[in-house]
């Protein structure tokens, strides 16, 4: 059965950027089938099943190229510290009491955050992960996702690194040929790490043919640290163990040099930036201008609810556009297309899936609708101004992933949001048991 | 007759910053009379009518301490453009072409916008301002406000100077005594206005008994322009006018230096802070702790929505709070707190009106709820917290001021809110006409 979706704009984000008023979406079989002019797909298609969207934009849904999901459950927990601080009095003693259940809770949470936002799709790694890969089979999103791993053990999940290695064999299995769901090998980062994990890891992931991703360059420290102990910065240090590769994601990057660019591109790696993170967290502005001129991929990503403190792409694309345009004291920086386009195309990039961030023929019907009738969204001059400048987010009425309805018209389609909450009034205070 | 509003939280921005859980505010005749524990007020209170706004928390209204809010009729007509492109090619001309009665639809959808977010007051400043006057009345929102002055004659609404003073004359004596709405005199900036000007506006603010108000210390540019006509940065400049009194509020306030932040604390003013703006136009970043260790009251102001692109306070907390953080790269700076005390206690001395701006009893009975069902919102480990980090705006339920409800559960309650829409897409194209 096709299903046709229509509105008074479609933002295809196709390489001619078309925007199409009074358009439609036709799909089927979780494929878009057409995208155009509502007239001519009524004419295409008259034997559909019609979804009149109104005065909205439909347009691909949003990408969260990095995440921490469950750390919802330390949404404001701790805020305004020194990061040191912030992790080693706050985080870290939360997170070992952590259980598998309390991950799934989290999880699901930031799911149906993302899901209501209109983020059809997240890059994530974290503790207890299989927790996470439930979440999202669960509710029907798009994810690439991995345990997070460093060279200490035990860790939450895993005795010693064998431990680590079998569970990610093990995950491999399970999820290998998943329609929306992929593993990713995800070392921590490469001041949590050694040589020697960091080179098993690029290889498990060839092994198993997982996707590779890792948190780089994030902080002055980190550099540092790594001259110090490697004498080199944090990119050509990993490009000497062979980990810029094509199938690789690196997130954050907010300190990188021309030579650590030329690098990247030359591995063809990925970069996720996470503009409200790093402003929150007060780890420096990164180069987005310079990368894209080294032609990196660069996607948006929000980072954990614990530094965000939301899950929400729309602000997301805000930070990052206004971001570039202070710091460069260059109001032309950044403009809203180019922020759509890293929170879209670019999440395809990190993704590692071609077929997601446009709405065209043969793509993944993956998509979001975003209601014009709220009083920021009027009037439209421009329809992506008015979505990168003036949306919250909220403004999202439908959520699609591969062709089904996750959200719609304030209704969770794929879980019992009610539920969900009293679950999450209930275990009040598990940080303290 | 009594109203007690009731909710899971009620966040005070009194001196202690007291937050009450399962906490009732009881409001009589525009005023609050009693803030405290739900059990308590019921047994004070057994008469009344009962509110109850479930899973949310309660809080003074936002107050929007700087816009243009006309300008929604330019809401993504321009963006990514250098300043003087933006003002020139663009905005002068659009504005040329507003009549009284595009101006005031254009701020019946500003008001709408910051009702629907939460906002209660604001102080503006454009052309046409009578329209503006009527928009804020009819809708039920405090405002102060005025006509905004340069020494360029004829300008949209005045042929000269003598027709702008006879103008704010008979202002003066339309508005005075009105529960809720204030002029002010608005020269709008020392490098388009001239020191006659100037001293004629501070005159006509004592004899008309309204505040004063002026965009000032806003891009480099100007300060070099000041420095170059007058030898005295602009700050100083306006005190050798005798510009610098407590009833006189200066926005932006973006290049300040110690001498300056002296001098401002010497006449006692206010200072609005427009992050959002100052970004988005690159104008660089207002040193807002050094002005706050100068005891300098700073509020906080979204700008116009052409630069913005909303009339959203909750995003301009997030936005205060997040770019003094990654400017000074101390994650310590802008606390949650600290942005809400701005947004709400700044708010206040910014718009010269002490009895806005906390919950106590005896205060302006102005005040807001946001729903804490929406997934962002959860956990509640710290209400601030969440208000400022993980808050949209839109999930503002309810917005009381002076004790009458404006907005209550998706209803707009003092306008038709469907007939502006429909009239907004009517003018569609007014500016090329």
């Amino acid at each position: 059965m096709i299903s046709l979706y229509t509105a008074d704009y479609v933002v295809t984000q196709n390489d001619a950027r078309d925007i199409i008023r009074n358009a439609a979406v036709a799909v089927e079989d979780g494929r878009i089938l057409s995208v155009g002019h509502t007239d001519l797909l009524e004419i295409l298609f008259p034997e559909c099943r019609r979804v009149d969207l109104g005065h909205a934009v439909i347009m691909p849904g949003l990408i969260n190229a990095h995440t921490h999901v469950s750390m919802s459950l330390l949404r404001g927990y701790s805020d305004d510290k020194a990061l040191m601080d912030w992790l080693t009095q706050d985080i870290f003693p939360a997170e070992a009491k952590l259980t598998p259940e309390l991950v799934e809770l989290g999880a699901m949470f930031s799911l149906a955050e993302m899901i209501r936002t209109g983020t059809t799709a997240f890059y994530d790694m974290y503790m207890h992960q299989r927790s996470v890969f439930r979440a999202a089979d669960k509710l029907g999103m798009r994810a690439v996702m991995g345990e997070s791993v460093t060279q200490f053990f035990p860790s939450l999940t895993c005795k010693d690194a064998e431990a680590y290695f079998d569970l990610v064999r093990v995950q491999a299995d399970e999820w290998k040929g998943h329609p929306r769901i992929r593993q990713a090998i995800l070392p921590h980062a490469p001041y949590t790490t050694n040589p020697e994990l960091l080179t098993k890891c690029r290889a498990l992931a060839d092994e198993t043919q997982s996707l590779f991703g890792m948190h780089l360059a994030e902080t002055e420290s980190e550099t540092q640290t790594c001259l110090q102990n490697f004498g080199m910065r944090p990119i050509p240090y990993c490009e000497s163990l062979g980990l810029l590769q094509p199938d690789s994601t690196f997130f954050h990057v907010v300190h990188a040099d021309e030579r650590d660019m030329e690098l990247l591109n030359e591995g063809r790696c990925a970069v996720v930036h996470n503009p409200a993170s790093n402003m929150k967290l007060a780890s420096g502005v990164a180069p987005i201008g310079a990368m894209l001129r080294y032609r990196i991929p660069v996607a948006l990503g929000t980072d954990g609810p614990a530094s965000n403190n939301a899950q929400n792409m729309v602000r997301e694309m805000y930070m990052a556009s206004l971001l570039q345009k202070v710091q460069n004291l260059d109001s032309t920086a950044c403009p809203a297309q180019l922020a759509l386009d890293m929170a879209t195309r670019g999440g395809s990039d990190a993704l590692h899936e071609p077929l997601i961030g446009t709405l065209e023929p043969g793509m993944k019907a993956d998509f979001i609708a975003l209601d014009l009738t709220t009083p920021n969204m009027q009037p439209v001059h421009n329809i992506v101004s008015n979505i990168v400048y003036a949306a919250t987010g909220l403004e999202n009425k439908l959520t699609v992933v591969d062709g089904q309805e996750l959200y719609r018209d304030g209704k969770f389609l794929t879980c019992d949001y009610e539920a969900l909450c009293a679950e999450m009034k209930a275990i009040h205070g598990w940080e303290k048991k």
